[in-house]
């Protein structure tokens, strides 16, 4: 699998969103390089002080304005198989005033989400009208992943499940959460991801934060310790998951919330389908723990989408009514957190189908005995 | 050496950007997780799609605008002995507004270089005003490191050289790039980086493409092969360092342009003392390799400032009279390409003395035989 999938695809999502742009009534669409920059041209060129920009315009071809020593790498995106209009600049230039070349009058303009200031501030001087976020373009196209992009998410989900498979090679009573991590992110890599993006060892109460990452502590026995981890696999679809595993065996109360998570995650996953909200997911998992009497436990949404990003639309949230459809893929993630004891956390990635919701994590759920 | 220097540092970095605020008539400066929030707070927090963000008023205290799940990691920044004001939210509500709150009339506000138009484009709304780059105010701060910068930028030059005094282990014909690039960025970390941001090894021609990462391209024999590489050192300064090695005897017309080379980042390294220009620094490379005849294959320009971000002020281009200071730090790299043939790039990071430069890599500059 390469850097990226064939012309084609990426000549349809310029395509796509091209129209998506005409109508939203948008004059011009400004990309720079980040997820939907890589999601239109197949890029996955980075951000940097010189300004590298798609710019979509209802009226005409895509252009690209690229800085002369960045041509060669924009060469080996799809931009360089369908013949885009390249518009080069070296230092000395103004690359704001190349990008809103030729576009007519722009009367209200859009920006990719990742834009830094750096460069959305000249642009907006440039352009003459402030931006709007291009989320309502991009949004709809990345939120329904095609086939090669659920592919790419399989091989992911794989990939992330075999680090899980061998956690207990490393997560042992008497070393540190970063000690462990370490091991864990070396083997993200090994197991075919280009990049360890994240790992969170949370022993004990740091189990109990859900932002917690690693620190020094030294991990006791009879503890719980969640593991979310996750990274990109080529062509940049990234992969995230979490289980928590007990060092030695737990107390009854414990074990009884742990159940109750579990089932919680269980009908989250049962409640996606073709038709249902974002928000009824989220529900799902909510119903579960507010029956147990662990409501006021769960402190955290139920879900991100996930792709290109670690976390994108749709969100899996109260308020987020946005109906599911086939070839979305978000996080089922439901959590409980008891503050300076302990805390637990179960995730998978899951797909919506024709019928329902696939899971792309299959390790066990339950609590694993080390 | 912990993620972040004393308190006391934080908080008169926070004084003087309040005082340059002022002075540049700004009625409110935001900025969201990067190097100037690293850079004011000491922490390495990263942007996501809840709004964290950091706001200097000239008429009152920083306030720190942050999600509640994201709490307890703000606290272990500075902002947790400093005492800063903590603007919880929730989803649901509304951040932007929050932001803006009893800060009195907003003429003028100004928002860091990195911030997302995620966040720019609700918070210009939420503010009633279209914002400038804060990086007049934050630049002249960040420009000049203090002693404890100075000694983490020499720790990651140490760093990156003992790595390169290592490449002859792995750079052998045979291999592919992308093969002795992964051993590499395991060294990057195994010598003290918290992680490898970059390594470009390009061989033969893809020398010639000062932006070539890596490729499965074999490395053949009698090649010159640019290894450029970095990656940061706690608290989060970065090294930067390019060698060109040759794998056997090389041609006369290779060996002669690179002795040009060396001489040109010498005359550059030559240049650099306090009231001196940053574009003079790029001349004085630039008159040495056009002497040889060879002021077209330098392409880019001498370097780029380097600290918590790779790439900062002070650019080392023609045009920025910039005057160099003592704490000033930045890359002195120029390079030669013969565009399907091969290429060569010396980079040393360079500070500015009270007297003159002081190079912070001091591996051998000539082409190095493996």
């Amino acid at each position: 699998m390469g850097d990226r999938f064939d012309a084609d695809v990426y000549a349809r999502r310029l395509e796509r969103a091209a129209e998506l742009a005409v109508e939203a009534g948008l004059s011009a669409v400004f990309v720079t390089p980040g997820p939907d920059f890589r999601y239109l041209l197949g890029s996955p060129a980075s951000t940097l002080e010189r300004l590298t920009v798609l710019v979509l315009s209802p009226v005409g071809s895509p252009v690209l304005v690229v800085p002369t020593m960045e041509l060669a790498a924009i060469r080996e995106s799809a931009a360089g198989e369908l013949g885009i209009e390249l518009r080069e600049w070296v230092d000395g230039d103004d690359p704001y005033a190349l990008a809103c070349t030729s576009l007519g009058p722009l009367t209200r303009i859009a920006v990719s989400e990742s834009m830094p200031a750096l460069h959305l501030v000249p642009l907006s001087a440039a352009a003459g009208v402030a931006p709007e976020l291009a989320t309502p373009v991009i949004r709809r196209l990345r939120m329904v992943k095609d086939a090669d992009e659920l592919a790419a998410l399989r091989r992911a989900g794989d990939a992330i499940d075999r680090v899980h498979a061998r956690v207990h090679e490393w997560l042992k009573p008497g070393r540190t959460e970063r000690e462990v991590a370490a091991d864990i992110a070396a083997a993200i890599v090994e197991e075919g991801h280009t990049a360890a993006d994240f790992v969170i060892v949370g022993s004990g109460p740091n189990g109990a934060d859900p932002h917690h990452e690693v620190s020094d502590r030294v991990i006791g026995t009879g503890e719980t310790v969640v593991v979310d981890i996750g990274g990109p696999v080529e062509p940049g679809y990234c992969s995230d998951s979490t289980r928590t595993y007990a060092t030695g065996p737990i107390a009854d109360e414990v074990a009884d919330a742990f159940d109750a998570l579990e089932r919680a995650q269980q009908a989250a996953v049962d409640a996606v389908r073709p038709g249902a909200t974002a928000e009824s997911v989220d529900a799902a998992a909510r119903a579960v723990l507010a029956d147990a009497g662990l409501a006021d436990r769960f402190i955290h949404r139920t879900g991100h989408g996930i792709g290109l990003s670690v976390h994108e639309e749709p969100y899996i949230v109260a308020g987020n009514t946005t109906v599911l459809e086939p070839g979305m893929a978000f996080s089922v993630e439901p959590g409980i957190y008891f503050p300076g004891e302990w805390g637990a956390r179960i995730e998978d990635i899951v797909i919506v189908t024709e019928t329902g919701g696939e899971r792309l994590n299959t390790r066990p759920h339950g609590l694993t005995r080390l």
